[in-house]
């Protein structure tokens, strides 16, 4: 069978600093819509303080993570960032280059290849609150 | 030429927290198999407790790396993760987001592109040994 | 349509540890030259010690990615890769590892999206100047 590429998009509006939102329902929306049913899908941040990983969504988890971003870039240290925009988010910018923009996840059979106590999301690393639009990508048949 | 999208599995039993596995050899024999000569590979781990990266595999940075993931994750801390579940497994669902559940390796000539030096590796970051099965997508033809 | 898939390699060289290269513009010119409208660019480090990602490439935070990648494999504290070489570099190959070899961004309409303020970087993450070429695969129609 001939590939197909197709787009779309997930829009979120996050809250706070260290928001992580649980974007694999629509993603699954976004594979069942496709009509692909072999393939890539790729979520992709466009953006420099935000970030998509996976991780088992609990309230708990929610916490750890920020925390041991706080130990790879603390809140309470000076970021040579600052100097050329003064907004305060110099860490914001090195934890979303260390954890990454883009997710790559098979789809087989029509469904979304992920573990069970495992979500996709997307994680706002940003000082503030923002508005952000993830770009999908699915290569498949 | 017209794409080609093939799944196969790699199936591990870990022994043990901070188990890296070389799974270079079983991602070059499945390449092989796949009878796909270009294009891209992608390894993926459902899961929430393991990852996957490319490392130099020899005993020492069988070491030097995990002792990274204590400065990001310690043992030795609290995590809230543990109101949920209790299984004191905090530290492992922390550096498996952060390190990630997703690597894509480009195929060229029927052979993986890899340095010289650089292994893929699978990552145990659970507290207990575990049963995995990776799901190895490739796309191309 | 029928995808197409297609190689390019970047060649750099590297002047010293935590030089960080913008390769946004190289990457561009080889979506163009690609003649590939829709689909995927994955950029690939063939090596062990070097690692790709996105960041605003401003001065302050050339400067700050290499302070958090110090707090997670210090320059000062003894790595057991050491014995294995000699070569000094066992942190290079933790903070390489843990960024990772492997980013996939979506070409739509003939144009690498990216946020405004985001730029692709390899990141030279040994301790001496290295020659360095990077994969490039397209995959798309």
């Amino acid at each position: 069978m001939v590939s197909k590429i197709k787009f779309f998009e997930i829009n979120l509006e996050t809250k706070e600093e260290c928001d992580i939102i649980d974007i694999t329902n629509k993603i699954k929306e976004t594979v069942k819509t496709s009509g692909i049913k072999n393939g890539l899908i790729n979520i992709f941040v466009p953006g420099s303080t935000g970030a998509v990983t996976t991780i088992e969504y609990e309230p708990g988890l929610l916490k750890d993570l920020p925390a041991a971003l706080e130990r790879i870039a603390p809140s309470n240290t000076y970021y040579e960032h600052e100097k050329m925009w003064h907004d305060g988010n110099g860490r914001s910018h090195v934890r979303a280059s260390i954890i990454g923009p883009s997710l790559t996840i098979p789809i087989k059979d029509g469904k979304l290849i992920l573990g069970t106590w495992q979500q996709v999301v997307f994680l706002e690393l940003d000082v503030r609150p923002r508005k952000r639009s993830l770009v999908l990508t699915i290569i498949g048949e």
